[in-house]
C-alpha cells in the first residue's frame, strides 16, 4: 500500500497538520530571540467621547494620537497592527513602561494583568473559529486602561469583536458613553469573553458531530478525530484558564482608575469565564469518555470476527481428520465397503461440527 | 447486517439521543446571541404574610405585584415563565441590576451568588429525574432576597419543589410564618437542595441496576448503558458543584438582610450540598469500577473461547498429520498390511490428543 | 452452564450481595422523605458524676433524664435507639436546636460539627468489621456536649466501643472522673477513633490475604475479590474522610464549653485520624497495583497457553503438507517406489517442525 | 508446573515477602491494643556540655538522668529500647505529657510534630536501607526538646545516625557545642534527613537496574520487581511526606524553646526534605514509564510470535489444499497422468505461498 | 537474534545511556557524603560600575575580590568553578552564611531562595539543549545579592547566559548602567529564565518530529523514543517548577536590597515562569496523546494482520476438508466416476469461500 493510501486508510492524513499546528499551539516568546515581525500595515482609530458628544475616525499616523491626552473626554485609541515604533511612541506619551511595551511586543504571550505606574495592563487572545481547518485561532490583544483613556492593540486589522461597541458609541443614551474609560475596557473585555462561549459552541457542535460517529461507524479515522479536537481542546484551554486570574486581578485590584461601581460588572465577567472553563474541562472528559467507547467498539468487533474465524476453523477440523482417516491405505479398514460406508462418513463431518456447536452455544460462547 | 440491527446489536441504539443529550448538556448563554425563548405564559402568584395573616392570590398581570413593595409584610412573589419586559419591569421597581436581570434571562447560567446594590440573588437550578428518558433535567431558578421581599423566577410554571413552602405559609404556627423574607429564602434553597438527594436517588438505583447486570450478563450493551449513565452524572455534577461556592456565598455574606439567627440554617444546607457533592464522586467511583469489571469480564470470556478454540484446533493436527501419513502412496509403508494397522492408527489419533491434554491440564492451561 | 455454575465459575457469585452493598454504603438522607424508621426499643442510662462521687444506672423513660440538668455534677447520658418524641423531649429541656434534633434523626448523615447555641454537636460513625460478610458496618452516634453535660445518640442498643469509659468512671483516680464534660467527650472521639484502626487492621488482613492470592493462584475469581473490596475501603474512605474536619473544628473551636487545657487532646485525636485517612489512601495504592498485577498474570498466562497453541498448530502444518504431497494420485511421484521413501518423508516430518522450533528459539520466542 | 517452579517462572517468587512486607509497611498503632512489645534491654547515654566541657557516658538506669535538670548544662539523653516505665519516669521528671508518652510508646506512628507544655516534641522515623532484602526499613525517633534539654528515645540500640555529632560534641570548637539545646535538635533532625538520601541513592540505583533490565531482557519476572520497588516506594514516601510538616511546623513555631538564629537552620532542612519529596515523586513518574514500556515490549514480542505462527500456518493452507485436490480419488483429474503433473503441483505449493508473502510484505505487515 | 540487533530491532538501543542519564537526572545531594569534586581551575571575574564608570577584568585569586566591598560602585564578582576554599574565603569577607555556602557548595539543589543575615541568595539552574545527546543540560548558578554587590557562582566557565549583561555594561545609557545591584540580579534571572525557553523550544521541535514518525511509520522504535523525551520533559519540569517559588519569593519579599521600582521587574519574569511551566504541562499532555496514538496504530494494523491471516486459514478449511472427502477410499463413493466429479468438487472448493467471503463482508467484519 503506497504512502498517501495508508495515511488515508488508518485516518492519519488527519493529522498531516498536526505537527504544524502544534508548533502554532506551543508558540512561545523567548524576548532574546525577537519573534514578531514587524506589521505591513497600521491602521489607527480613535473614539473621543463624552455623554455630550462622541467623534470616532481613523488617524493617519501615531502622532494624531497624541492630542487626546487630558482632553477631558474619554478615549479609545485602538490600533491594528504591531510595530515596535509606534508601540514606543504611543507608550512614551501615554506613560506605558517599557516593560509591558515588551508584552504587547511579544507573540504567543499568557494571559496577564500589571498595574503599573498608573495603568492598568491587560493582554490576553481574542478567539475565532475557523471553519474550514477546524481550528481555533486566536490574535492577541493588549488593553492598556488609563485615567480616561483606553489604548488597545491588535494584530490583525480585518478582524475584532468590537462591532457592538461601535454601535453603542454612536448612541447618546447607550451605557458606555454615560460612564468613564472603565467601562469601556469592561465592555472590550465582555465582549471578548462572550466571544469564548460563541468559539466554544462551535467546538461542542464538532464534539456532538464526533459522538455521533463513535456510536455509529467506527471507523479506523475515528481515533485521529478525536485526538485531533482534544488539541484543539488543549488550545482553547491554554487560551481561557489564565483569563480567569486576570479577571480576579480585576476584581482584586485597588486602583483609581476601577470606579467601585464597576465592581459588578467585573463580577459579572469573573462568572462567564469561570464557567467557560469548566465547560472545557467538562468536553474533555466528553472526550475522553468517547476514546473508551471507541477502543471498546474495535476490541468488540475485533473479538467478532476472530471468533467466528476460530470458530469455523475449529469446526473444520474433525472433518478434516475423519477424511484423513478413511483416506489412509491400510489394507484392512473397516466399512469401506460397506455401500453407505461413505454417506456415513460425510454424515460424521456434518454432525460433530453440529453437536460442538451446540455446546459452544450452550456455553454461551457466542453471547459476548 | 443492517444498520440498525447492528447499532442494537452492540448496544449502540441507547446512544441514538446522547449527542442531542450532549447539546442539553453543555448548553451555553453566549449573551451576545440570545437563546432564551420568550415565555409564551407567565403566571404570577403572590403570597403576603406576616405572623398574624397571609394572603396568597395569582395576579394577573406584573404591575399588580408593585403593590407589595415596603407595604410592612413578607412578600414572596413567583414567577413561572420568563420575560423579559417582565424582568424589567419589576427589577426597575423591586431594584434588581440590569446584570441580574441580564442572568435571569440567561439560559445554562452556572449557579452563582451576587449581593448587588442591596439585593441578595442567587441563581441555582432544580433538577428532577425524568423517569421515561432516564435522564436529570433542570430548571433554572433566580431566588432575589431584598429588604422583606423574595421574588422567584421559574422556567417552567408545571412544576417545582415548593410545595411544602405553600403548605406551611397557611398555618401561624409555622416557623416560615414567624420569621422574615431571609428564612424563606433559606426555605427555599432547603427545598432544592433536598430534591437533589431525590434525584441522586434514582441515579443510584439505575447505578445499583447497571451493577446487577455487569455481574450477571455481560452483555455486549452494558458499556453503553454505563457511559450514557456516566454523562448523567456529569450533568448532575455540573449542577450540584457550583451551589456549595452559593452556599458558603451566604454563609460568609455580612449584608443586613440575612439575620444572624438565619446563619445556622444555612450552614444546615452547607453539610447537605457538601454530602451530595461528595455522592457524586462516589457514583463516579463505583462507575469506574464497573467499567473495569466489564472490561475484564469481556477479555476473560473472550480468552475462554479462543483457547478453547485453540485447543481443539491444536488437538486436531496430530490427527490430521496421521491420517495424511498413512494416507501416502509410497510402496512400502509399515504396517499397511497388519491387520490392526487402522485401529493402531486410529488409537494414536485419539491417545495423543489426550495426552496433550493430559500436559495442558498439568500446567494449568486450563485454570486461567 | 446455567448461570449460578456461571456465576461461580467468573467469581461473580461474591457479588451477588454487591448491589444491595451498593444501596448501604450509598444510603443517603432526604430529610423532606423521611427515611428512619422509630427504633422499637429505647435504653436510656445516665452516668452522674463527679470527683468525689459516680452514680450509673438505666433510666427508664426519657423525662428521669430532665433531673441532671445542672446539678453540678457532669453527667453523661447515653440513648440507644433514636425515637422521635425523645429526641424533641429531651433536646427541649437540654436546648438542642431543632437543626440538629433533624441531623440525629437523620440516616447516612455525613459527619459534622455545629456549635449551636451553647452546644457542641458533633455527629459521626462508629464502624465494626463484620467477620462473616467481610464489610465494614457503621452506626451513626451524635454526641451533644453542654454546659457539664455530654448526650449521646446511639442506633443500636446492643453494642458500641464506650466500654473502657464505663470502666473508668468507677476509679475516682480516673481522669474522666477528675475532668469536665469536654473531657469525656474527647474520650468518646478518642475511642471511636482508636476503633477505626482495629476495623482497618482487618480490612488490612484481607488485602494481605488477597495479595497472597494474586501472587499464587491467579484464580478468575480474583479480580471479583479485588473490586469487593475496593467497595469496602470507599465506604471505610467516606466515614473516615469528614472525621478529620470534625476534630479540626473542636481545634479550633473557642466555644467556653472547651478548656484550653483540652486542646491537646483533640490535637492528639488529629494526628490519629489524619494517620487513619493516609491508611486509606495507601491501601488504595495497594489495590491498584493488585490489580494491575492481576491483568499482567492473566494476559502472561494467556500468552503462554496461545503462544503453544499457535506453536503446536504451526509445527504441524509442514507435516500435513508432506502427507498430502505424497498421498497425490499423480502417476509419476518421485520415491513412491523407493523403499525408504516412506521413511524419508516422515523423517521429514519429523525434522522440519525441529529445525523451525530452533528457529523460534532462537529467536527468543519462547523467552516472553 | 509444580507450585514453586511455576511461582518462579513468572517471578512471583519475588512476591514471596510481599504480603508480610504489606504487613510491615502497613503496620498501625491502635492505642487501645498495645501493639508494642517492651524492650528486653535498654541502653541510656548522657551528654552533658557547655562551651567549656563536655561529659559523654553510658548510665545504669533512668533514675540517674535526674541530675542533669537545670544544672545549667545543655544536656542530650539518648534512651534505646524504649519502656513504659522508662517512659514515664523520665517523662514524669521532665515534664512530657502523658499524650507525649503515648505517642513515644506507640508503633507506626505517623511522623509528628507538639509543643506541650513547655516541651517540643517531634516523632519520626530515621531510615536505612537493608541491602539483603533490598528493603526501607525504618526506627521510630522521638526527640523532646525542652529547656537545656534534648531527649531521644530509639528503639534500636545497634544503629542510628548520631555518630558526627558525638564526633563534634568532642571537639570544644564545633558548633554544636557553641550553641544551645534548639542546636543540638537541629543537628539530629538534619542528620536524619540527610540520611533520606543515603536511602534514596540506594533505591535511585534499584530503579537504574531494573531500567536497564527493562530495556534488555523482557523477562516474565520484570513487573513483579517494578511492583515490589513501588512498594518501597509507598513505604519511602509515607515516612518523608509527613516530615514536611514537622519542620514546617518548627519553622513556624513561636516556642522560646528556639531561639531566632536557629530559623535558618530549620529552613535549610525544609529545602532538603521537599526536594526528598519531589525526589520519591519523580521515583514515582519513572516506575510508571517502566511499567509503560514493560507491557508495550510483552506486546510487541506476542505480537511478533503470534503473527509468524498466523503467517506459517497460513502460507501452509493452500499447499494443503493442493494435496487435497490432488489426492481426490476421482477417475477423471486432469494432469494425473502429465509426468510433470507432480512437480507442477508441488511447484504450486511453493510458489503461491512466495506470492502470498510478496502480498505481505507489500502491505506492510512485517513492519509493525 | 543476538543481543545488539535485538535491541535495534526494539529501538531500545535508544535507551542504551537511559540509566545512566537517570543517575544524572537523580543526582542528589547528601550533604554527608560530599558530591561535588573540587574544580580543577577557576576564573574570576570582577565588574565594577555606576552610572559613570565602568571597569571589568579578570581576577587571579580570591583575596582580589576583598577591595571591591563598599566602594560605593555595584559590583558583580562572576566565579566559574567551585571549589570550597574560595567560597569559605569570599563568604567570610561578603557575609555569605555557612549554611548558603553549603548550597553552593552541593550539587543537584533544588532550586530555592533564601534570605540570611542581609544577603539575598537564589540557586536555581541555567540549561542548555545538548543537540548531540537531545538532552537538557544543567548547570548550577547561586546568585548572591547584598548591598551594591552580586557574587555569582557557576560550574562550568565555558559557558553561560550572560553574554548580554556584559554587552550592555558596556554602555553607560543601559539601564543596568543606571540602577542598583538588585536591578542587575533581576537581568540574571531574567536571562536565565529567557533561556529557558530556547530549550524548550528544542524540545518543542523534537516533539514535533516525533509526532510527524507517529502518524507516519509507526514503528517499534517509536514507544522507545517517547519515553527517553518524557524522561527530558522530566528533567526540563524538576528544573523550572522549583523557580516559580524563587521569583515569587523575590516578589513578596520585603528585604531593603529590593527596591519597590524593581519589583514590576520581578513580576515581569513571573509571567514568564509561569508560563515557562505550563507550557512544560502541555509538553507532557501532547506526549501522552501520542502515546495513545501510537498504541492505537499498533493495534489496529496488529488486527489487520491477524484478521487476514484468520480469515485465509479459515477459507482454506472447506477445501481441505472437500478434499478430504474425496480421498477417502471407500469403495462407494458417489460422482467419483463422473466425468465432471473432479471440476464440481474443485469449484465448490472455489464457490464455498467466495461464498464465506460474501457474508463477512456483509457484516462489515473488513472495516473495523
Ligand atoms: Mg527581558
Ligand atoms: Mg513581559
Ligand atoms: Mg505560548
Ligand atoms: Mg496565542
Ligand atoms: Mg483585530
Ligand atoms: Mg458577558
Ligand atoms: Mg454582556
Ligand atoms: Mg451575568
Ligand atoms: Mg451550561
Ligand atoms: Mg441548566
Ligand atoms: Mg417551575
Ligand atoms: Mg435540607
Ligand atoms: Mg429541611
Ligand atoms: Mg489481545
Ligand atoms: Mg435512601
Ligand atoms: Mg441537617
Ligand atoms: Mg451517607
Ligand atoms: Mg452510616
Ligand atoms: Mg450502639
Ligand atoms: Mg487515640
Ligand atoms: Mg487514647
Ligand atoms: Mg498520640
Ligand atoms: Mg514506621
Ligand atoms: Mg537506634
Ligand atoms: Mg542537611
Ligand atoms: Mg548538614
Ligand atoms: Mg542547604
Ligand atoms: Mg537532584
Ligand atoms: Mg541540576
Ligand atoms: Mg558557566
Ligand atoms: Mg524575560
Amino acid at each position: 500500500m503506497d504512502s498517501k493510501r495508508y495515511l488515508q486508510y488508518f485516518g492519519l492524513d488527519l493529522f498531516q497538520r498536526a505537527p504544524s499546528r502544534t508548533k502554532e499551539i506551543f508558540n512561545v516568546n523567548p524576548t532574546i530571540i525577537p519573534a514578531r515581525e514587524e506589521a505591513e500595515k497600521v491602521r489607527i482609530f480613535a473614539y473621543d467621547y463624552s455623554n455630550e458628544s462622541c467623534s470616532g475616525k481613523e488617524l493617519s499616523n501615531i502622532e494624531e494620537t497624541y492630542g487626546f491626552k487630558e482632553n477631558g473626554h474619554v478615549t479609545w485609541i485602538n490600533i491594528d497592527g504591531i510595530r515596535k515604533s509606534d508601540v514606543d511612541a504611543i507608550g512614551e506619551v501615554y506613560g506605558i513602561h517599557p516593560l509591558l511595551r515588551e508584552d504587547i511586543l511579544s507573540v504567543g504571550q499568557r494571559p496577564k494583568i500589571d498595574d503599573v505606574e498608573g495603568v492598568i495592563f491587560c493582554l490576553l487572545n481574542m478567539l475565532y473559529y475557523n471553519e474550514n481547518s477546524f481550528t481555533v485561532e486566536s490574535e492577541q490583544i493588549s488593553i492598556v486602561l488609563g485615567k480616561d483613556f483606553v489604548i488597545s492593540f491588535q494584530e490583525d486589522a480585518s478582524r475584532d469583536v468590537f462591532n457592538p461597541i461601535r454601535e453603542k458609541l454612536k448612541y447618546q443614551q447607550s451605557k458606555v458613553r454615560m460612564r468613564g474609560a472603565d467601562y469601556l475596557c469592561y465592555t472590550m473585555l465582555d465582549l471578548i469573553v462572550d466571544n469564548y462561549y460563541v468559539v466554544m459552541e462551535k467546538l461542542g457542535d464538532r464534539i456532538e458531530l464526533l459522538e455521533e460517529e463513535v456510536i455509529r461507524s467506527t471507523s479506523r479515522r475515528t481515533l485521529a478525530k478525536i485526538l485531533v479536537l482534544k488539541k484543539e481542546l488543549l488550545a482553547l484551554k491554554k487560551n481561557i484558564a489564565p483569563v480567569r486570574e486576570l479577571i480576579s486581578g480585576l476584581l482584586k485590584s485597588e486602583s483609581d482608575l476601577l470606579d467601585d461601581s464597576t465592581t459588578k460588572y467585573f463580577k459579572d465577567i469573573y462568572d462567564h469565564i469561570i464557567q467557560a472553563y469548566e465547560l472545557t474541562e467538562n468536553y474533555r472528559d466528553m472526550m475522553m469518555s468517547m476514546q473508551d467507547l471507541y477502543i471498546n467498539n474495535i476490541n468488540l468487533r475485533m473479538n467478532e470476527v476472530m471468533k467466528v474465524m476460530a470458530v469455523v476453523t475449529c469446526l473444520m477440523a474433525p472433518a478434516t481428520v475423519i477424511g484423513g482417516i478413511f483416506g489412509m491405505n491400510f489394507d484392512h479398514i473397516p466399512e469401506l465397503h460397506n455401500k453407505y460406508g461413505f454417506y456415513i462418513a460425510v454424515g460424521l463431518m456434518v454432525v460433530i461440527p453440529i453437536w460442538m456447536l451446540g455446546i459452544f452455544k450452550k456455553r454461551g460462547w457466542f453471547k459476548i
